[in-house]
């Protein structure tokens, strides 16, 4: 880290930092400028909390770090991540994966028409949550145990692997036993006790970015998961607060590729959450695909008008039928030339 | 709530709303404009997730609603709230609490260390995390069972009541044999497992807005505490996120009085985490005072440059002693004349 | 608009909100719901400050507008834009415009090399600034006068048309003289004397959306030019605030798509200034060419470590050059099926 | 500046960096870390556009600014600033400002009566703006030059002194003319020619924040003034752009006490358009007064429901009598013992 003195903290002020730097194990050099700034090097160790106690010392200005935050647990170069569902899936790996299917689990006849749509518009991977963390005790909070059920049954039918929400710690295994990959909300993201649970499993996990997070927080949030053990993890952006109430969220995709490339994990893209608003769901999955993110979550729903939840946001099956073939047209279309020589060779 | 439909939608669209809304119990009225305008309100109704739907049908284009998505349980007039501590206190009732202490318990000497000062400089609650819900799993997460069992000896040993968080439904029962006023942090105002799970229980609940929640989300996730059957929640204002990173976030003082007034329920500040900067919590503390919070909760460590956690943003017990006069003279400054009359009677 | 009554208002409160409607021309309709609520439907009508008034009233719990604040002056289905440079153009019409150049106008030796290599590099138009709405006074603020003399020679050889900045209405009629197209700066984009000289103009206006502009608040600085009587304005996205500081801004697709919905008017996007990373610019550039953007604005610098003006954000003319096919083959990729046809019939 | 360069850049890449340091004449001195870990400190220098370019160039990482943007033109000890009205006042002497007035100057005998009911209130300054800038062409604009002359008018008869807005450089000389405080709207703050233009007056300036300004960008904005030799600038708070929508803007008062500590300038508050909403006006003003802002500006309207413009945040009359004498207890309460001590010897 930098720690930049304040102008004219003397000597004393100074020295102290030092002996701090010092007894952290780091070797600190000070640099001097003409003007009386003055800044003390401290590059190394991982003592992730040093810079609060440095910054709370009399003669410091600001302490500005080198390293990123996150570990990402072992670091060095993540790659794609196998899904094993009944159809192996590898997500990151030069393909395109679309994830689809309602909101939530709200029934088991409707479920499975809904998941019979999804498979026959060419889903790789069917969606629907059980547990749905919602803003209302009044609102629909999902079928629980029972959703889970369900949601087994439509994997048996359509051969689709699943991807459902976890938002308890104390309902992780039960999950685990029923999904192909776990999700953790946007609202769960901090949820410190629920991704230290999840990474005890050997499931994959999706990891959506909190609506409030920065993408250093966000890889953050997957060094908890990673550093319980599971190597897993997809990211998952799906929008952030904005001052303009136009549309849900504010759907982030320069994010998306600053986080695949700080992480080298895949990330996929939630245009549904992202925009709340159905008819911004396909461009923004077509823009996903241009700018190079494994892959989309999206809502879909045969009746909308008759949802649960979120129904403003999800399109009609006939739609994602039509929007798949354009997102693997333009996925290829951007691809860099070297990296496509490279898939054909 | 009032659904906007989409200029010359045609009468079937419209028609199709209107059954809608009928099939949900409620009476529309339908209203139409000189330019093709129409409208359709829709009043009264408790249901959550219509509005999701109406505004997923084809002649829908908009959904405003007319009552805020809150009940606050039970509704009506909601009044101060009290701790049952050592020393009996009132929140809200027309005077001004300050709670105080480290960000975290790190250990059994600091600690009570610490809560001496605390209680000698005249704050009226002791704070202290033993469950700490951090950035990066690197950093110190707190003394979980331990810290609990150091807060209940300081508690014991100053006669001031304690707040501390809760941050897993699997620990609540134990924070709650221990705390006089459970916590629950920003990163947890959206878990609602642990809300609901805190809603079962006795014990007051200081309720932290999240650093993107609307006022209104904020009064959603109490109604979630509320809808347990625990009817004492405080309500805190610890910043938002923005744009400016000059501050750790952005103290949104007019919210505090925003959601004062439409709930009624006591709303306090916390200037530490609001800033992160010593040096503002005093100022942060008197505005607050000056608005008409109920209290502040403000981090004091003796020695902030070994703090584990937070360092930065906490003042020295002798700076809390300077300021607790002041916030008090401010308070009693601010109040309006008419109210000060009554408390004088 | 819509105006919400304060529940227990009361019938004379009431009476008076429906006398101010009456009195500035509207028909109001009251409707009543079960439990108290009261509400005033007053359609049509263009008196913008009226709902300021009415929120003023004793009775009314607030106002919710019907009508979007912009009319886009004439309204009606705007469409593509035409430029009249060396060679003309139109922005919008179903092909993908890519501008390009260094941000600033630096001298006519670099200058003109830049050009060139624009021009080689297949981009259709050419950008540089003259004025150079800067944030400190000790930064380069452009060579103004001299600045536009440099750009009409590198329009002169290339045979691209310009686009440059206007950032103060005594400098407008200068600007139109070289410009083929008069851009406004995101930080100008709520100057409205600034608006109301360019909507005088007969030059076309790149109108650039404020860094912290609605969609909606973006329309009406449209209007401030289109109700001058100039017609031919085109949009461009450029990023927003947001509380990560990992980027430059945000950049905001959705509301490009959202833009052109309701505007039809074409909408086009800076990747550069949105993200101030050079290599989050490609991929942006092809976000925007997937979600129906009309078009890119791009900063190309051919030594980007000699910039006077944001340099890091600048790509290297070879980029470009490999850039342009991948963006025309994902614009083609992404077009929808039914328009494709269309374009071959 | 510190330059933090990639991991692994290789000695040819930190030499070019070196280079361009040297040659632009500051002496660098390069620090390794244990684990490849590389930063280059290169301190004092004044030139702004350097860190651009060295950021773009391959081997860095990033660059870290050590000094901060704004100078402060002369830099030192700015303190209170002297308003030469009808009655000499001086801001930020130890003693709170109140300004008040209807937001714009709507005609001459409302805004007479206004001017006179304020002056009883026992504001010391007027406000009223003959030149508004609005966010639709079909809203009231403002009076224009009539405006001025009504605000001379509504000044000689109160002996208050004026403060009124500037939005276009042809008309600052005007406004300086009747204004004894010109003041820059936050839409105008990056409006460079703008303030350049009042820069060369001599009356002094009440510079807004912009709705998406840090704190940084706001001292450079008053860099503008200042370095035309204007050295009266007061700074005003007026809220920031903000996820929830509940106030008009987010009033960020902590920025009120960095910047004040920063700059050594004024910094006052304007409660009213930060909020919006006429009864939360009162609330932030007592807690601008508490913190230590030099005053606040009020709008106060006899009748908000005639008001032309920003209706909805107007206090009456009576209420600014009633809040006036709440100031100033608050912010004698809030006063530092010793600071008091020093104006009471």
């Amino acid at each position: 880290m930098i720690i930049v003195l304040r102008p004219q903290c003397g000597a004393s002020a100074a020295e102290q930092v030092l002996e701090q730097v010092r007894a952290a194990g780091l070797s600190p050099h000070s640099v001097s400028g003409p003007d009386g700034q003055q800044v003390i090097c401290a590059l190394g160790g991982p003592d992730v909390d040093l810079a609060g106690r440095l910054s709370a010392m009399e003669g410091v200005a600001r302490v500005v770090p080198v390293s990123p935050p996150w570990t990402l647990a072992a670091g060095g170069g993540r790659g794609p991540v196998a899904i094993d569902g009944p159809r192996p899936l590898t997500v990151g790996g030069g393909t395109f994966l679309t994830a689809a299917g309602p909101c939530s689990v709200e029934g088991q006849e409707t479920y499975l028409a809904a998941a019979r749509a999804v498979a026959a518009a060419g889903a790789q991977l069917l969606r629907g949550g059980a547990y749905k963390p919602r803003s209302q005790p009044a609102s629909f909070q999902g079928l629980g145990a029972k959703g889970l059920e369900i949601l087994a049954a439509a994997r048996e039918e359509t051969g689709l692997g699943t991807v459902t929400e976890a938002t308890d710690p104390r309902h992780v295994e039960a999950v685990a036993e029923v999904a192909d990959m776990i999700q953790v909300g946007a609202r769960s993201m901090r949820n410190t006790p629920l991704l230290t649970e999840i990474g005890r499993t050997s499931k994959p996990v999706l990891l959506k970015r909190a609506m409030d997070a920065t993408v250093s927080e966000w890889l953050c949030a997957a060094d908890f998961i990673l550093s319980g053990g599971n190597e897993r993890v997809i990211l998952c952006e799906r929008g952030v607060v904005s001052f303009d109430q136009g549309r849900r969220n504010c759907l982030d995709l320069a994010a998306v590729v600053d986080a695949a490339g700080k992480s080298g994990m895949p990330v996929v893209v939630d245009p549904s959450h992202a925009t709340g608003r159905a008819h911004l769901v396909g461009p923004m999955a077509l823009a996903a695909a241009a700018c190079g993110a494994a892959g989309v979550l999206i809502e879909v729903h045969p009746s909308p008008d008759k949802a649960l939840c979120d129904a403003h946001q999800a399109i009609l099956p006939s739609e994602l039928t039509a929007l798949i073939p354009r997102l693997e047209a333009v996925f290829e279309a951007a691809r860099e030339p070297e990296s496509s020589e490279v898939v054909t060779a």
